[in-house]
C-alpha cells in the first residue's frame, strides 16, 4: 500500500447506505437465485457479498477453476443494480487441501490437529496454504476485476486461527529474530533467567505449547503479536494481489467485535474499508451499549465511515440459547450503527441456510420466507435507509477518547495474575457504559495516538504502557487535557516487565501516588466501601503524596486510604466503582472538562447521537417514552416536523434534521 | 436371520420368571463357587450370565483356549438347576490384543487413543478385532452349544464405542458409499456447498474429528448412523455364529437405558430377546417413572416380554454420590419391571466384587454377605416371583403410543441449535411423566410404524421427520387417530435439511399453522405465561390459520399468539407446559380419545399397571397409602383377598388377580 | 545413607532461627545484588537459597559450565554473614534438553507431551535426564562443597511430575516386577480377573493411560506408589552425590503442603532436614488451622525441628484471586510456624520478580521496594526471631496422634467410589480443626508407627489398612490407648481389596459392629440428623453388637441405627459431625483420656501452643482480645512481664517465658 491514493468506502457507497448481506447462492438451485433477486429488489438491497465460502466450488480439484456459476451471479446482480462485495474464499479450504497437504492444518497448544469438516482449518504459516490462497485470489481478481458489479474486495473472513505446529514454530522464530535481533535481547525481554528458560539457540524456541506448569507470559505475549502479524501477512498477500488488479476498488476484511486476536489499530491501517461483524444478544439489557462500544471502536479504527459487514436479522446459532430479535429491534440497532458512523448495514446472511452448521442462524429471508416477520422488517429498513442517506455526512470526532491497546490486553490477560476475575473487555464495557449513559459520544484511541484534540481522555485499564505511551499521556495532560485512568494501569513496560514501584514513577507523580503497596483484588461479587459509593473487582493499597485530593476507602483493610486520587486534571481510580458511581464521576469530570452530552434531559434508555447535522434518537428501553427535543426539526423517518417533544414507542427511533 | 423361525424369550423362561444375574466367578476361588450355589438356591436364582468379561481368562494368549474352569461352572450350574446365559467376552479384549495389535484400539474425535486397562477398548471397525472376536465366539458356541445349562446367548455387553481412527474412517467411507452411491448425493445431503466442504473424492471424507469451529451436522448424523451400524455388524457377526450352532437358543445383547448410540428399533429387530440394563437413582423422586419409561420402551422394542438384564440390588458406583436402595425399593422396582412386561429380573452382579473398578457397585450378595440386608431382600424377591409367574401372560398393547426415533434424536442434538437447554431425553421424560401420572400405560413407537391401533399418539419432539413418517402421521389422523405433537417437531427432513417454513407444510396445515415466524427458546429456568399455565424451555412465534383453536401466550413478546393449537384431533404444543399442565392437557385429550387409566381414583405416587388379567399396584410415595381397588381379587404376594380397598406401605406392592 | 551419622537442621541453624528465602539473582544486574545484601542485612536475613532455577545459567549449552556468577554470589553472601542453602537446579531443565532429547519430556495420561517453556518438564524415568542431573549436581558439589557460605543442600524443587510415556512405562514394569515377583501375584493384587485384564506378560502393562471407561484402581494405586518412588530415586541419586562430597552438610528437598504425590513418611526418612512450602489463603477464615495442620504434619515427619522453606510475604499468583496479607499476618503466621516446631522461617522469594510467570507472587522486597509495607513487616520479623531463638528448644511430642497414610489416601481417591464428595484432605482438616479449636496440639503418625506413647489416637479416615496396621491399632487399644476412627476406615487391604464385611472383622469387633450393611454417602450439602447433632458427607447402615454404646441417627433411612459407636476406649464415628459436634466429641474423649489443652479458658480464635517452656499465644480472630495467662511470664517479643491477663490486638502474638 504505498504511494497511490487508495479508494475508500465512499467509492462503494456513492451517496447511498449499502444494504444487503452475505449471499451464498451455491446452496440453492438456480431458480432460487431469481427468486432471491426479486426479493432483494423488494427489500431495497443494493449490495451482496459473494464467495466467502466458495473455495471448494470454485476449485473443486487442486488447480481446477469453476467460475461459470459466479459469472452468472455477477451478471445477475449487475443486471439488477446490486453491487457485489467479492470475497476471496480463503477462510475455508476445500477438503482436498487437508487431505493432500496435512501441513496446511493448524495444531492447538495441546498438539491436537484441527481437521477439515468445519471452517478456518488453515495454518496461517503454511507455505502450501498461502500458495493456493494466492493462486485463487489472483484468478478471481483477474476474472472479475473489471466486472461492473464489483464494488469492493472482501479478503478471507474473520481471521482467527492460532497454530502451534512445526511450520508455525519456524515462522515464530523468524518473527522473533526480526523483533529482537539477538538471542540476548530475547532472553532479556522474556526474563528467561527465571525458571531456567534461557535460550541458547533460536531453534530451541517453541510456540507456547502446553507445559507442565505456567507459561512464560512474554512468550505468550509475543506469540499473540506474532499470530496477529502472521494473519496480517495472509491478508496483505491477498490484498496486494487484488489491489494490483483493481487499484480503484476498496478492500476490506471483516473483524469480529472487540476480538482479542488481531491488533485492531495495526490492521485497520491496511484496510481501505474497516468493517465489523456485530451480534449483541437481543436479551442482553446492555446489548445496545455494547453495540455502541463496538461501533465507536470501529469508527475510530476507520477514522470515518465504516461498514457493518454482518449482523443478524433474527437469532444467531452459537449461543447456548439463541433468542430472536423482537419486533423493531433489528431496525433500531441498524439505525444505531448509522448514527455511530456506519455507511453500510449488512447481514449474515441473505437467505437462511437449510443445511449445514449455520442453518439456525437467521437470514434476511428466514425459514418462514417472504411471509415471515423477519423479512417484513428487513423491507422496512431497506425503505428507510435511503431517506437518511441523502442527508448523511461523515461522522465527526467525539470530545472524549477511550484508550485501548491490544498489546496491553494481551499482556494483562496472562494466566497467573492478581485476579482472573478481571477481564479487560468487561472493564472497557463498564467505563464505556458510564459515558454512554451520560450521552457522551466517545472515540477510541491508542495510547500513542495524538490526543490533543480531546478535552477528555479515559483509560479504563492499560496494564502495559510503553515509554512512548507514557510520554504521550504526560504531554497530553501538560497540554491541558483531562485524563482519567482506571486501576492496574501503567504496571508493565512493553515487554511485560513490571515497572519499579508497581506503576510507572512518572504516572505515580502525575496522580499523586507516593507508594503503591499492594494490589488488593476483590473476590467475585465482593464490594469495597468507599466514601459515597462502592467499588468492585479491585482495590489498591496506596499511600498518597501530601496534597493529593482523595476519596477514601471506608472500613476494611484499606480504611481511609485513597480509592480515587487526582491532582488537577489527572485522575486515578483504584477500584471499579459500581455503575451509577462511575457514571456520576465521569459526568462530573466531563462537565469540568467542558464536554457536553449529545442532548440534555434525556430519560434513561434513550440514546442520542449526533452525526453531522442529524440527531438520532433511539429508544432502547422497555416502554414508550416522551423526549424533549429541539423544535422545528424534521424526522426523516416519518417526514413529520417535531414540536418540542417526541414520543418514541418501544424500539422506536427518530432521525431529526434541523 | 432369515427364514427359520427364531426362538424367543419364552424358550428360556419356560413359564418361569428368570431371576439371577451376572456371575463373574473368575474373581473368586473355587470354594466360593460352591458357597455361591448354595446361596443362589436359597435365593431362588434360576439364571446366571457367565463369561461377560472372561476373554483374558478364556484366551490367556492369542489363540490359546482355557475352557476348563467354564466347563466346571456350566456343569455346576446345571447340577443345581440354574440356567446359563452365556456371553461372548468380546466387550473387553485381553491386554495382549492392544499390545500386539494397536489397530484394535479406538481413537477419540480429539485423536486420543483409548488404551487397555479399562474395558470396551475395541475398535468396532478393526478387522483384527473382529477376527479374534469371531474365533472365540465360534469356539464357545462349538463347545457349549450342546450344554444342557445353556439357555441364552448374550453377545458382547453394552455396545457403546465410537472410533475416529483411520480404519474406522475407511469403514465410514464404505458405509457412506453404500448409502449415497455418488459423491453428488452425499454433497447434497450434507449441504457441503456451505463452508466450502464439497468432497471431490470419497477418500477426502473423515469421521467428524474435532475441527476449528462447528462440525457439519449431517456428517455427525451420518457418523452416528454409521457407528450404530458398525456396532450392529459386530453383533450380527457373533450372533450368526451362535445361531448357526444353536438355532434353538435365543440371542440377546443388553442395551443401556435410552442410550443415544444405538438405533434401538433397528437393533431390536435382530434380537431374539430384547434386554436392557436399568439403574434409576434411588434418590430421584421420579426414578420410578424414568424406569417405567425404559420399561415401556424396551417392551415396545421387544413387542412382547423382555429381559431386565441388569439392575442393582443396592448402590451403583459411577455416580458422584451413590445411594443404596432403602428397604423395599429393590423389590418394588423389580415388580414394576414385571408389571411392564419383563419376564426376567436380573442383576449386575451376583456377588459384589472385592477388587477392580466396580467393587463399589452392589451385588445380590453384598460385601456384608448373606447376613446383609441386601441379600435378605433378594431372597424375598426370589421367593415371590414364582407366585406371579404362573399367572403371567404376555403384556398387551397399550392405548397410547409415544413416538421416538433415534435418527431424530441424533439430528436434534447437533451443536449449534436454537437451544442447548433442550435435551430430548428430558423432553421425552416430561411427556411420559404426564401420561404415567395419569396412569395411562404407554407404548413407544417409531413414527413410521403402523399406529392405527392406538386411539392416541403423542410425539414429544420429532425434530427430524422423513417424508414417509409425515405420510404416516397424516394417514393416522385421517384414519381417526388423535395426535399430539410437542414443539420443534417436523422441522427437518431425513438429511437434516430444514423444511421450507421451518415445519413441514402438511403438518402446518394439519395443526392450523399459517406461519411459523421464529422459534423462541427460553433461558434455563425461564418460564412463559400462557392462558391457564406456564410453559418452559421453548416457545414459538406462530400465526395461526383462521379457525384454529388456540390457547394463547399471555404477555411478553408472544402475547396473544397461540401456545397450543389444535384442529380437530391434531394438537400442537409449542412450549413445554409445566408438569401439572401437561398432565391435565394429556388427560383431557386422552379422555376425549376414549383412553382410560389403568385404575380410577388413584392417589399420586401409586402406579397401577395391568398385565393380562393381573393388576399391579406399586406405591412409590414416601408414605403408606390406602387405595380403592376392585373387590374380590387375590393379592398373589400375600395370598389374601382384597376388600374394596388396600393399604400399601411405603415401597409396598400388590399383584391382584380377579 | 548408611552408617555415618547424618547432620541435622541444627548444623545449619547453630542456635539461630534461619530467616531468609529463595534468592534468584540471575534475574537482576550485579548492582542490584549489592542493594540486596544491604537490605538483607537490614532485615536480619541470615540464609538464602540459591540456584533453584539456575540450570540454564549454569549450563547454557550441554556440558558447559558457567559458575563465575555463582562464585561471586557465594562469596558475597559469606562476606555478609549470610548462609547459603544451595539448590541443585534439576527441577527446570534448560530448553536445549527438550530440544536435543525429547525423551526427557513427560507425557500425560492423555498422551500429551509437557513441553518446555514452564518448569518441571522432566521425566523422572528418563535416563538422559538423570545423567544430566547427576553431572551438574556432581560439579556443584565439587565446586561449592567446601565453600564457607554453604549451610545446606536443597535438592530439586517440589517434586511433582507424573509420566505416562514409554520410558516411564518400562520403569513402571521394573518396579512392578520388583514388588510382585510374578505376574500371578500382580494379577491377583490388581484383580485382573475382572474386566478381562489378566496380563500374560510384563510387557503388556502400561501406566494408567486414559482408557475408554474406568481404570483399574490398583493399577492406579501402584502407579502412584511407583511415581513417588521414581521421584525418590531422582532425589536419592542427587542426595548421594552431595552427601559424598559433604558428609557434614544436611540435605533437604521441599515438600508442598499435604501433597498427594509423595509418600511423605517414606521421603522424610531420607532427608536430613524436612522442609515444606506453606501458602494458606489470607482470606480463608481457617487459614491458620490449615497451616497448623501442615506444621504438625511436617514436625511429625521431621520428628523434631523443621524448616519452613517457602511462604509468601504477601500475595501469591496462582489462585483465581490473590489476596495480599493484611498488616501483621505475615508475622503472626511466621510465629505460628516457630511455635509448631520450625527453626527456619523462609520465603519464596527475596525480591519479587519483574518478569516471568511469578512476577505477581510477592517477595520479601515487593514491587514497592524498601519503602513498601511488606518489607517493613519483614524487617520486624527479622528483628524479633532472634529474641525467641535463644530460648528455643526442640518441639516436644504431643499427646494426640492423628493418623495419616498416603497409600490409603491414594486408594481412597479412586474414581468410582461411593462418593466423590469425600475428599481426604477435607476430612483430615475437619478432624484436625476440632482438635485445634480445643487447643489440643497434635502429632501426625502412620498407622504402623509405635503409638503407645499417645493417650489418644485419632484416625479420621484410613480407607486402606494393611494387616500390620490393624495389628498395630488393636495392640494400641489393648495397651490402654484411646482410639477414635472416622467413617470408611478399614474397608480395604493393602492391595485395595475390600475386606469381607466391608470393614475388617477385628475392627468391627473392636467397635462393636455386628454387620455393616451399606455405606450411605450424603449429597453435597445434605445433612443427617443424629441424637444431639447433625452429620455431613456420609452415613452408614450398621447393626451393632449387643452391648455396644451408641449415639443413634434420628429419622430418615437410618433411624435409630448407630451413628457413633464405642466399646470402652474404641470409638467409631460413621458420619462427619458438624464442626461444633466433632469438637465436643473429641474434647470429651480427650478429657477422658487425660489429655489437656495447651491453656484453659481461651477465647475462640486464639491459638495457644507450647514449645518447651515457651507458650505462644496467637490471635487469629478479627478483633483484639484479652486472654487469661499465667502470671509472672515474660513476653519475649515486648520484653514485658505478664500480669494474669494479656491483650492481643488483631493479628497479635505473644511468646511467654516463665
Amino acid at each position: 500500500m504505498n504511494t497511490p491514493k487508495r479508494p475508500t468506502l465512499a467509492d462503494a457507497t456513492r451517496g447511498r447506505i449499502l444494504f444487503g448481506g452475505d449471499y451464498n447462492p451455491e446452496q440453492w438451485p438456480e431458480e432460487t437465485w431469481h427468486e432471491d433477486v426479486r426479493l432483494m429488489r423488494e427489500a431495497g438491497v443494493n449490495s451482496v457479498t459473494l464467495g466467502v465460502f466458495s473455495w471448494s466450488t470454485l476449485e473443486p480439484q487442486p488447480g481446477e477453476r469453476n467460475f461459470a456459476w459466479l459469472d452468472t451471479l455477477m451478471d445477475l446482480m449487475h443486471e439488477n443494480g446490486i453491487g457485489v462485495v467479492l470475497a476471496t474464499p480463503t477462510s475455508a479450504p476445500p477438503p482436498w487441501m487437508g487431505r493432500l497437504h496435512p501441513d496446511t492444518l493448524p495444531v492447538t497448544e495441546d498438539g491436537r490437529t484441527e481437521w477439515w469438516g468445519g471452517r478456518q482449518h488453515f495454518s496461517h504459516s503454511s507455505a502450501t496454504y498461502r500458495r493456493y490462497a494466492a493462486a485463487i485470489t489472483e484468478d478471481l481478481a483477474a476474472r472479475y476485476g473489471g466486472h461492473p458489479a464489483l464494488t469492493m474486495w472482501h479478503i478471507n473472513n474473520e481471521y482467527c486461527t492460532f497454530d502451534h505446529g512445526d511450520e508455525a514454530a519456524a515462522a515464530f522464530r523468524r518473527w522473533l529474530r526480526e523483533r529482537y535481533g539477538t538471542l540476548d535481547a530475547l532472553n532479556s525481554a522474556w526474563g528467561t533467567a527465571f525458571w531456567s528458560q534461557r535460550y541458547d539457540t533460536w531453534d530451541g524456541i517453541l510456540p507456547p505449547r502446553t507445559p507442565h506448569y505456567l507459561k512464560n507470559p512474554t512468550q505468550v505475549l509475543d506469540f499473540r503479536r506474532f499470530t496477529s502479524d502472521a494473519l496480517l501477512e495472509c491478508y496483505l498477500a491477498e490484498r496486494d494481489i487484488v489491489a494490483r488488479h483493481t487499484p480503484h476498488i476498496p478492500v476490506t476484511t471483516n473483524f469480529m467485535p472487540l476480538w482479542i486476536g488481531q491488533d485492531g489499530w495495526r490492521w485497520a491501517r491496511e484496510e481501505d474499508v474497516v468493517s465489523v461483524d456485530l451480534y449483541p444478544d437481543p436479551r442482553d439489557p446492555l446489548g445496545a451499549q455494547q453495540a455502541a462500544l463496538v461501533q465507536d471502536l470501529t469508527r475510530s479504527q476507520a477514522n470515518g465511515p465504516w461498514m457493518l459487514m454482518e449482523q443478524a436479522a433474527g437469532p444467531v446459532n452459537w449461543r447456548g440459547v439463541n433468542h430472536p430479535k423482537p419486533r423493531g429491534l433489528n431496525r433500531l440497532w441498524s439505525l444505531q450503527s448509522v448514527a455511530r458512523g456506519a455507511d453500510a448495514v449488512c447481514y449474515f446472511q441473505w437467505r437462511q441456510s437449510r443445511q449445514g452448521a449455520e442453518k439456525f442462524h437467521s437470514g434476511m429471508v428466514s425459514h418462514a420466507g417472504e411471509r415471515g416477520r423477519t423479512f417484513a422488517e428487513v423491507k422496512q429498513i431497506g425503505a428507510e435507509l435511503p431517506l437518511i442517506a441523502e442527508h448523511l455526512t461523515p461522522p465527526q470526532k467525539a470530545d472524549v477518547a477511550l484508550l485501548h491497546d491490544w498489546h496491553s490486553w494481551w499482556a494483562g490477560a496472562q494466566d497467573a495474575r492478581p485476579s482472573t476475575e478481571v477481564d479487560l473487555p468487561d472493564v472497557l464495557r463498564a467505563w464505556h457504559r458510564a459515558l454512554w449513559e451520560e450521552h457522551l459520544t466517545t472515540d477510541f484511541a491508542h495510547p500513542e495516538h495524538d490526543l490533543s484534540a480531546y478535552p477528555l481522555v479515559v483509560a479504563p485499564q492499560l496494564y502495559l504502557l510503553t515509554d512512548a505511551a507514557i510520554d504521550n499521556l504526560l504531554a497530553y495532560v501538560r497540554g491541558g487535557g483531562t485524563l482519567v485512568c482506571g486501576f492496574f494501569t501503567g504496571a508493565a513496560d512493553g515487554d511485560d516487565r513490571i515497572r519499579p514501584g508497581g506503576m510507572d514513577a512518572r504516572l505515580r507523580e502525575l496522580f499523586g501516588i507516593r507508594t503503591l503497596h499492594e494490589w488488593w483484588p476483590l473476590d467475585a461479587g465482593e464490594t469495597v466501601e468507599c466514601e459515597g459509593f462502592r467499588g468492585t473487582l479491585w482495590s489498591e493499597e496506596i499511600e498518597p503524596e501530601p496534597g493529593t485530593e482523595c476519596v477514601p476507602y471506608k472500613g476494611g483493610e484499606l480504611d481511609s486510604l485513597p480509592a480515587v486520587l487526582h491532582r488537577d486534571r489527572a485522575w486515578y481510580v483504584s477500584t471499579l466503582p459500581e455503575p451509577p458511581a462511575l457514571r456520576a464521576l465521569l459526568g462530573r469530570v466531563a462537565a469540568e472538562a467542558g464536554v457536553r452530552p449529545a442532548l440534555d434531559g434525556l430519560p434513561d434508555g434513550v440514546e442520542a447521537v449526533r452525526r453531522g447535522e442529524l440527531l438520532f434518537l433511539l429508544n432502547h428501553g422497555p416502554d414508550s417514552v416522551t423526549v424533549q427535543v429541539p423544535a422545528g426539526h424534521l424526522d426523516l423517518l416519518t417526514g413529520t416536523s417535531t414540536e418540542n417533544h417526541l414520543t418514541l414507542p418501544r424500539h422506536g427511533a427518530a432521525v431529526l434534521r434541523p
